[in-house]
């Protein structure tokens, strides 16, 4: 498995590279099309991740886990039910998380799998969706919760994700990842909040990137959140929260205050 | 009052220019920094329209405009309502709007002012959101309308009004038109179906701008649809749709059949 990252070192050039063993082997060309290794290394500890991917947009699914659509007593959708949160909402790990201005209301985590678009696709069968996935990785979806019923005649899911900073993604892009075996776990300050398997997903990976190639073109860098299960909560300044995905890694923000 | 294009001539090179009795003045540069005449001229009846500009987040309001919100019985909104459109839906004039191969409802129009955003702004108030503003464009924001209220826990809107070529600009960014002064005129087939004065507007272009800024940073580039009144209503193939705001020009789109 190949673990893709992008970065800053000691200039401001943004570069990418495979993370191995604490070190990044940099790369130069295309993420999503051809690469050559430039034979740099980075020790990991001397550079500053960014987000691994720049999406175009990132789509976030809600009622996609059944363990939290019995909780809150939602029947499983038919077709992914999603919102679009922009490019401007997107951070990488370590990078703090920003209270809007604006805004006074509860902020709350929410660890998710994200998947990478490799390839531009439209209207894809379920059988052929795996190829356009180019990998996996940890996303907060984070939101501004209390603005989501402020309005009783529209659920302002967009504005409430839509925020800057409130897209966290990285820390890394793992190619392969046997998702149906693995576990998103996310902590706040240390402490476990969410500990849930990717097996109790509604649609799955391949399902999700089918139905959603239908609804719109999906392009490479684009970043599908496959939404959240039990345990979301909400963030005090300072507070830390950490989404591992065992075998890509550790996403960590601090909502800044 | 300048009326920015941009077009493609006898080659795919996209180009931009001003647009001025049925003759375009070619433009090299950046359409929202510095740019410069380059003494071309193409006549409008031998270049291929475009999109006049490539947004990165297209946002689109919902509940706008008092006429309407009275007619749904909908109170007007203490902040903008709104869903965001992909980059992938955006389509300039001329070019034809396509059924979403797994959809088989009904596709409807709906003619809006869009605003252009000139220079990124965050946080901005309302007296100084008007020099954001780089112009105004023309809206036709489709919406396959069956799939909004499809799942009874989640309003479709991203789902319905996202697919590819559902956004369709154009012709032209105007860069100062007197809104106020100004109509939505949409036309099916000939045959007018919307004719609203944008003085009915609930949030008015730099109220829009500077609550949205609040929200998430805005980029050169963004459009704002400021959402519809009266009279949107459904296509069939082969139906054309023209929004036309005096002073912006006419945006014209056939769903394909």
């Amino acid at each position: 498995m190949t673990r893709w990252v992008r970065f800053c070192a000691d200039d401001e050039a943004i570069r990418m590279g495979r993370l191995a063993d604490g070190h990044i082997a940099e790369f130069r060309g295309e993420l999503f099309g051809e690469s050559y290794a430039t034979g740099r290394s980075f020790a990991i500890d001397a550079v500053r991740l960014g987000p691994p991917c720049a999406p175009g947009k990132v789509i976030a699914l809600w009622n996609n886990f059944g363990e939290l659509g019995q909780k809150l007593g939602k029947a499983p959708p038919s077709h992914p039910l999603f919102l679009l949160k922009p490019a401007s909402s997107v951070i990488g790990t370590g990078a703090p998380i920003l209270r809007p201005a604006r805004y006074a209301g509860k902020i709350v985590f929410e660890g998710e799998l994200g998947i990478v678009i490799g390839k531009r696709c439209s209207n894809v069968s379920i059988a052929d969706a795996a190829q356009y996935i180019f990998g996996y990785t940890c996303v907060n979806d984070v939101t501004a919760s209390d603005l989501l019923a402020e309005n009783p005649d529209f659920a302002q899911w967009t504005r409430a994700k839509g925020c800057d900073t409130f897209c966290c993604l990285g820390p890394a892009i793992a190619t392969s990842l046997d998702w149906s075996q693995a576990r998103v776990v996310t902590t706040l300050d240390g402490v476990e909040r969410q500990n849930y398997p990717l097996s109790d997903l509604i649609f799955s990976p391949v399902q999700i990137v089918s139905h959603l190639s239908g609804d719109m073109t999906l392009m490479p860098g684009d970043v599908i959140a496959c939404g959240t299960s039990l345990g979301v909560g909400s963030m005090k300044p300072g507070s830390s929260v950490c989404v591992t995905i065992a075998g890509v890694g550790e996403l960590r923000n601090t909502l800044a205050g």
